[in-house]
């Protein structure tokens, strides 16, 4: 196996995530490179020092912008806040490391298109942090649309829903601040359906949208002392506005004619990570929710009608996508898997010189249709992706 | 008990539920009304001669006029398409008939205002057919709601699916005319849904709507010759055109300020007659699905966050609504039940002097919000409630 | 129609039941007898007079005897305690009368035999009322099974689960004492559970059994003073010795080498009626459970491994067993149903001269299996059902 | 972060289970001894070398003889099939070497025996694989139990199944010969069954058992040449007799009047690793279906009827036991977990000198039920717990 040196910006959320995958990815045995995790980076210096020991990383760093440039570091994978996602893009490619990019992108339809070009003209591997399309009924989905299971689709219902700031004790931590996470549920969860919906389904061609806020103001969060394994915030002082939407729904009209719906919130009680849709086609239907992300219910209109119905398949079998590294039937695996299979293919078209999906190219894309339906909120208009599209060009 | 006797407007998929249903209303020994069936009234003598005999209508007629206009009769029952409903309802008022209407109240909101208006001078009691509302199920969602388990409710995510046109096969039934049903799956389905909503949520302000149609022509029907127990439509000779809508997808603002959404459509492989929806609020949430009519699921944010989850309640306690008259816990009901309870109701308002719900009033809303819908997706805009209503008065 | 006079003998659970069910037994088009209710028979007059008035019969009378002797009289339906089942059914044989009796057919294999014996002497029809077996989704199972899409059969679990006596404070009503009942759960529920093991399965070969009673004494029960749409019993004065077990579980070995399971209890909290089996093959595998009666799950072991799953099954199609007398798909039906449809089947037995199924030869069969594992529970061993079946020929 | 060295015996299914937790332990924040993955040991010298490459491990060897007396190492991890545990645990108990075995412990009482001697002599920690204890909502239904939401206890429901044999041309690996495993899914699957009804409910009394055998020759297994990633086998020359059964279906009675039911089979087509069970007490109950290994059923008696119903909890709360190591509410976990959280208790045990759950004491226990059950399987009767475990004294 030829090591691969890792540089992670960020160490939260998502920087336990991905520090967890790099772990495992060597139980892929086709894998030729190796991951190691060389150095985390951050910007307060006792969680780091904590998350470099407990995680396994060599080194830490307070600052990214010598990460970038170091010469033996190989990948940047940037786990930070969203508004800081293109200059660490930009850095990156301009030192000619690859790149995976936690989701959204960027913070708008200008950002990514700015992304993506120093992307292409570094002519480095570039990936986005869609990490739902890994999951092995998620790629069984899109194996069995392939396939013709599902004929021509008809409808696209997805839902993103949640419920972890319902409390208003809750503090307003950044993904509420407009100016760091660019919007709500709305870039955070919507996105992920886009970019769902681009994969299964095609292109949507326009949106009508309504957003909402159901509590404008927050106790500020407490500054963070250490490094918790519970991914919490707690309150401090003061008091500040939430500037994001709280809801998202959106109707779409899909390039080829599809009606569709995506709906997200953090205002859904008893929702966790309900990460749901539902594809109806002229041969038969689909289902997921990522609550059960072992799961994909389909529905074939092929067989019998005596004997139709809604079937749950457990994507367990060594014949489904990923599982063969894994576990016999019916032992499920988790969450965390989502990120291993990332870096699997991550690796593997680094390998192979092949282009990873989704790149800045899809991050781009699902980036015009959430501009658009802000836009079409904001107006009460219906509204192309098009037009956002070309209005940053 | 006191015999009330009934005149039934139409024979088919209504009328059969309806027969059905009066022969079971006595089960509730609160009641002292006993509905006698009295005469059934059809354009087609040999069907509508076998309904009469296996349902168990003493007479039958082919001619409407005739029958709201006798002496004897006291309830019409309106079983017919939606564009004579205005028509009969009308006459039947004039003749100082009590009214049971089926669902939707009108082609649109100018026939319905003068329903309502021939209905309350003539002071007779009127109701509509949204018998989804008397559900044991959804009837105990009301409860809940009204008990303050919900709280400031959030969200309403509503879908009515069926999927019997998705065989480009299947003939141009009236419901798929313009002229006749008033919409496609619109005003059928969503009219449920909408429904449902301002009995469990509150009134919708305004609507954002994409509709779209998958089959533009289709065989006509072949023409009824005999009275089948299954409800199905035969091809017959010819082509038309498919006037109505295949889809309609809605988001809606509510006025006291919930985020909802209205999907529906006879295009999801799989979904039979999927009405359901989801109710989100600060204190919990309720799903529900007519497919399993006797399960209400609530969520509650009051318990231990340990033990919080999802629970199925399987409505069938003598304390749950209706219940008490039928079986023992577990031994589950079934659609026909829907009409039994309405009809149970509309006895009690008749005997009592009090006025049904849903009314003429709740169709002439239910009516305002499908056309306010309408009138979106053809502008491409948000479009307010208040101006349909307007719009005609 | 041809009218055929049913005298019904008892007038509570099941005599509701049964008097619902004659009411819609001519949505079924096919048949040309019309069963009509003639005359209901109990103990008590003020309870009875209300029966008959409620649910249709056009007389009353407090004496069985006389009642299966009157030549108006076609059909008795013996809604009785268990303990009553075999002196009215010879009686009713003996006056050339068609019977349908209720479950379980007899107090032990003896009386069974007896009533065998006298409704094959007397040439009538006889049916017993194990009316599961007439749920359309548990016929589609049968059918699934002869089509040969489960292959050779493995297991057979089934548990019947109710919770209705777990409060210590519910009274000794009939079904505790061993004097009319016979036994509790075991011949209550497991006795259903054995004849669709009988009618899906095989017959079984030897039983191992063990029963059990978590609370040994209860109050009396209050006397019957009015008919109650409930079906519910208050506690009145004194207390009495619970005569029968609480539970009974009991693993199998059928004729043809499947291996089994049969669980039936009264303490399962949360399980209404809880009617539920899995059936697992060669080819495929079957699941049921009553509460969703309108589903039958099926996993087919033929379909791609990619692919399978259990699917459920919504047997709400016409071409599912029944239901073309009903309502279109996804509109569920209920408990009620399966009375009517075994008295549609039982009026096509007299009207073509068949052997209705099951049939007393079908109790008895089912009552060995009772006795056999009664038998084992009290040895603490392994007992043949031919033993039982012997022991009194 | 101490470390901690690992020897660990056998490489195949269990060893990249345990390979794999070894990495994700340190997750877990309060632990102060990091694992090591010293020296991993097993026969075939090409898959060794591969499964210690790609797993971590720092070291091989063939004889676990040498490894169980390396003075480098702490703790010895035993992966290897049932017939050789007794030898290498004696041998790494005289070795003062910390032991965590797989299940079932022995292949029978008198070898449970003679390892918790060893062991207890030698004072070292010692653990049995049972990890289906570690389960989040497993854990919680403890919990419950403990907390008296579920009360005095009536039943006991469990089945494991498993459809890995049904195809007949699937090879005679070592789980079908007994003298390799001792017995099929009797040791394999109803021991997790029963180490969880020891854990959750109490102690087994007595048992009533049928066995039963569906194929009785099958192919020999090809040779292992290569690990794979996939855990499966090939056929290769040769036909040998399956010597253990295939299903194992168990009646018994708990120590507490318990009426419970232990049912495994490896013919149960469909269900993958279905290790299900339900438990009903006078005050609730809980379901629990490994498939769904992150939910929990629990229904309470102690809520208005009104409301009550089966809940699903997600058991992926920061309250939920483990959760807090991993991630946010609804990003479910997977089967791996269960072994990490077995290693970071065991870790626990050491550090501060505690007794580990499950221990060898635990695995006679659970061994005892095993045999007796097959016992009665043979004598067609009911035996005794008691008299398995005095037999061998």
């Amino acid at each position: 196996m030829k090591p691969l040196n890792v540089g992670m910006i960020g160490y939260k959320f998502m920087g336990k995530a991905h520090s967890h995958a790099l772990k495992s990815v060597n139980f892929f045995f086709d894998l030729t490179y190796s991951p190691v995790p060389k150095v985390i980076c951050g910007r307060h210096l006792e969680p780091l020092k904590k998350a470099a020991e407990r995680w396994g990383w060599e080194e830490f760093s307070t600052s990214w912008e010598e990460v970038v440039k170091r010469e033996d570091i190989d990948v940047i994978d940037i786990c930070t806040s969203t508004d800081t996602h293109c200059a660490i893009a930009k850095a990156a490619a301009q030192n000619k490391k690859h790149i995976f990019c936690e989701k959204p992108l960027a913070m708008n339809v200008r950002e990514a298109k700015e992304m993506l070009q120093a992307a292409e003209e570094a002519k480095i591997k570039h990936m986005v942090g869609f990490n739902y399309r890994r999951v092995p009924a998620v790629r069984l989905a899109r194996k069995l649309i392939e396939d013709g299971k599902i004929g021509k689709i008809f409808h696209w219902r997805a839902a993103y829903l949640q419920d972890w700031i319902v409390d208003p004790d809750f503090p307003l931590i950044w993904k509420l601040r407009k100016e760091v996470a660019g919007s709500g549920p709305h870039g955070d969860l919507n996105s992920h359906l886009i970019d769902l919906a681009h994969y299964l389904v095609g292109d949507v061609k326009s949106v009508m949208c309504m957003t909402t806020n159901f509590i404008k103001y927050r106790k500020l969060p407490a500054e963070e002392r250490e490094l918790s394994t519970m991914l919490t915030a707690k309150s401090g002082e003061g008091v500040g506005e939430v500037t994001v939407e709280d809801a998202s729904f959106v109707v779409a009209e899909f390039e080829n004619g599809v009606l569709g719906a995506f709906e997200a919130t953090r205002f859904a009680p008893g929702r966790k990570n309900y990460n749901y849709f539902e594809i109806y086609g002229s041969k038969g239907s689909l289902v997921f929710n990522f609550e059960r992300m072992n799961e994909l219910q389909f529905f074939s209109r092929e067989e019998d009608l005596e004997v139709q119905g809604f079937r749950t398949i457990l994507a367990t079998e060594g014949v489904h996508p990923y599982i063969s590294a894994w576990w016999p039937p019916g032992h499920i695996i988790g969450y965390e898997h989502t990120f291993i299979h990332e870096f699997a293919d991550f690796l593997r078209c680094i390998e192979d010189d092949t282009t990873p999906e989704p790149n800045f190219y899809d991050g781009l894309k699902c980036q015009a249709v959430l501009d658009a339906a802000l836009l079409s909120a904001e107006r009460g208009e219906r509204v192309e992706v098009k037009e956002v599209l070309k209005g940053v060009s």
